[in-house]
């Protein structure tokens, strides 16, 4: 999106929906004039431009030079600022086709329309006052949310939470600002205004911390996770990779065909997103014994294996540890990543060794304490967290990062008793981040890059 | 979709809009009261049951049993019978978010509502007399128009003028059956009404010729057509691909990225959607000679070839004629669907050869008229097709043609002065014939045969 962009209410038109051969498509419209200007091309019993706002005109559309029909559709009438843009906006809903949605975009053009630009729908409701930039960012989460934990905390974004604690924050920062500001102009009261001031500095410091570290967990909930089973040959990695599929098999998944040319499926533990992968087994024997393709198969394994965010690594308990085993163990001892899973328990019932889980695909024994290590290995030891206040955008994380920064520094120069103008600057500048979360302060910089990651249409 | 379906008026629900990654996705409902179920899961100010109808209620989707909010959307309510279906219904435009999409749907299950079967909106649209069945027809084509002409054709139908002129047809049928009745009961009056039964039923039957003769053309508007371009190698093949594709690019392809593993576009000629191919070139000599990649090239172009419905064979005129285009063409002299063309008169400026078509893709000289040849061949000689009614449908065909030779059989009994039941049970067939293109008089086998093509939430 080009930054000339970001002030204007010209009037835009997008798809709103994927393109593709369907029931219905909907191409959403915004901007001044643009009721009046799609009424130019619009044949109905009533005026677009004459009905009730949030109210739906059955009609056709024509080409007013050719005078030739195009669609018979339903278009919907908003008016600002109730709008999803905060303008005069409509969604039209028309058949289902390429051919249809082509031609009315064609002819929206020559009404004067411009195409929006990624996420120029969203950008205008921003600047028109109808969401924070969490909320505008929340939109584009829901959107792209891979399980439905992904798209609850998503939720929780848009409905305004994350926005809320952070005003909390910045109200007290600037109740602070205040009284140092009474104490410049009166410092004899100096003392006990400080030492409020520390404490509560103290409280936001812990604050943004805590917001700062369920960073690590929203962008786990958001992206996902890399799980690949290894293993040597038979220790029943397929069988265990059939049964996650079968009992974890993501809404995502569910829905898409997912490709089938590697052994790869979209499944959710615990509400993460997880690519599954299933691994060409480790083998007993130098590489000159294998045929070229084993070995590619093998290489490709262990490059999967090296990035994945976690490792089931599979023992057969009918055969017990083998020197593969050890060897493999033994060189990743300390590495969190990798979750040794004594299988086949329903052959053998000898003991797991320590630190293994023991799990039988026959049973389902184990599958429990699987997804349980999971979800530890992926978040830490969190407690329920649907209704915790939660980021888990890159901009979001560097600018709790910074105003954080600004409050310890802050603190430091209240106890080194610095100048008060001095730490009224440091806490301005944390206002001021807080400030730019939710876009109170902005520039047109953030602006552009945030919205490039949008779909067209929103 | 099962035959149990046909007449049932519950609770369906269904996503309208291609599964994807976007910004909206719309969910639509349809059914006995499926507005009232919704609103057991619908949280806003306003209640869905008591908003006016053609009206939008923004809200969010919750799950009753848990209270967990699912998504943000706005609902278009519609009362029957100023719907889609007739029916009460509505739609729900949600985040284009695949996971909001499943849930969403998956709550809408709880909550009594059964997917809907492909096209099952639309059936319930016709048996609630909102459409006839030559007008459902047309929604799908429209859906899967791949060409703007054959968008026009569709939604020519779907404005009902097939069914306007079939009922005039119709009509004209029944007052000769009306006549005949009264034949029989007055049997003195006899020659003169039977003579203008005659005339009248010649005419119905030139008029059911004609139309049926429209089926090859609307279903090559409908369905396309493969051309390929054939010639030596060097003959000039793939300029002439690259300039038909910069000319006549596809509405569809312009927004599908086609694939690019075969060399294969689709474009648009006159309006026809065809999917050109650029194949391998012959060359002179034996297979012996070949390397097995290009022979294996080779046979599969002579397949494709052979499989086309229009060729392009291209002699490079500045070589002339060898003695494997003589071969070629002479071997295929009668073949209308080769049109020869004597390429690169930009070098050559020699005379083409009887029946050849000049071209050069520098100066474009010839573009028109192969243009106009590939129209020709593929729809024969027809004038300005965009007010002709049209059909394109096999069913269409089939009973169109029966209704001709209902109408054939009655004027030859007539003629034969076979007994007046005998031919009132002729045109008494005619017309019901024609009663089932437009679906006054229909079966479930067909019903469900039909519907069964349709994108589900259509």
């Amino acid at each position: 999106m080009k930054e000339a962009h970001i002030s204007l209410h010209d009037p835009i038109a997008a798809l709103a929906t994927p393109l593709g051969t369907s029931a219905l498509a909907v191409i959403r419209i915004s901007g001044d004039t643009c009721i009046e200007k799609l009424d130019s091309l619009f044949v109905s019993k009533a005026k677009l431009s004459a009905s009730l706002p949030n109210s739906i005109i059955h009609g056709i559309i024509y080409n007013p030079d050719t005078k030739e029909q195009i669609d018979e559709v339903m278009v919907a009438v908003f008016r600002r600022p109730k709008s999803y843009t905060g303008e005069d906006a409509a969604e039209i809903s028309c058949h289902g086709s390429i051919a249809c949605v082509a031609k009315i975009l064609e002819i929206l053009r020559s009404a004067g329309f411009r195409d929006a630009g990624p996420g120029e729908f969203t950008l205008r409701a921003f600047t028109n006052g109808k969401m924070d930039l969490t909320q505008a960012e929340a939109v584009n989460e829901i959107i792209h949310a891979q399980s439905d934990k992904a798209r609850l905390l998503a939720f929780h974004r848009l409905s305004g939470k994350l926005s809320r604690a952070i005003n909390t924050l910045k109200m007290k920062l600037v109740d602070i600002l205040a009284t140092i500001e009474i104490m410049i102009d009166y410092p004899d009261e100096e003392y006990e205004h400080q030492h409020i001031a520390i404490e509560t500095l103290t409280d936001i410091e812990k604050r943004l911390s805590a917001l700062a570290d369920t960073f690590r967990i929203g962008k786990t909930f958001q992206e996902g996770a890399i799980m690949a089973i290894a293993g040597k040959t038979n220790a029943g990695k397929s069988t265990l990779f059939n049964l996650l599929v079968k009992e974890e098999r993501s809404i995502v998944s569910e829905y898409h065909g997912t490709t089938r040319d590697f052994i790869e499926e979209k499944i959710a533990i615990g509400g993460i997103p997880i690519r599954l992968y299933d691994t060409a087994g480790f083998r007993t024997g130098t590489d000159k014994e294998l045929h070229p393709v084993e070995s590619e198969g093998i290489r490709r394994s262990e490059n999967l294996i090296s990035s994945a965010d976690i490792i089931l690594y599979l023992v057969d308990a009918s055969e017990g540890m083998t020197p593969d085993d050890n060897l493999y163990l033994e060189s990743h001892r300390d590495n969190p990543r990798i979750i040794p899973v004594w299988n086949k328990t329903d052959i053998q019932k000898s003991s797991a060794p320590d630190c293994f889980i023991s799990m039988s695909c026959e049973t389902q024994e184990g599958l429990h304490e699987i997804e349980k290590t999971v979800s530890t290995v992926l978040l830490g030891n969190t407690k329920d967290i649907s209704e915790t206040v939660m980021i888990d955008s890159q901009r979001q994380k560097e600018i709790i990062d910074a105003a954080f920064a600004a409050v310890a520094q802050a603190k430091k120069q209240l106890k080194a008793h610095a100048s008060y103008d001095l730490i009224a600057f440091d806490i301005r500048e944390a206002v001021n981040h807080l400030g730019m979360l939710t876009g109170e302060v902005t520039t047109s910089d953030i602006l552009n890059t945030m919205f490039d990651n949008f779909c067209v249409g929103k």
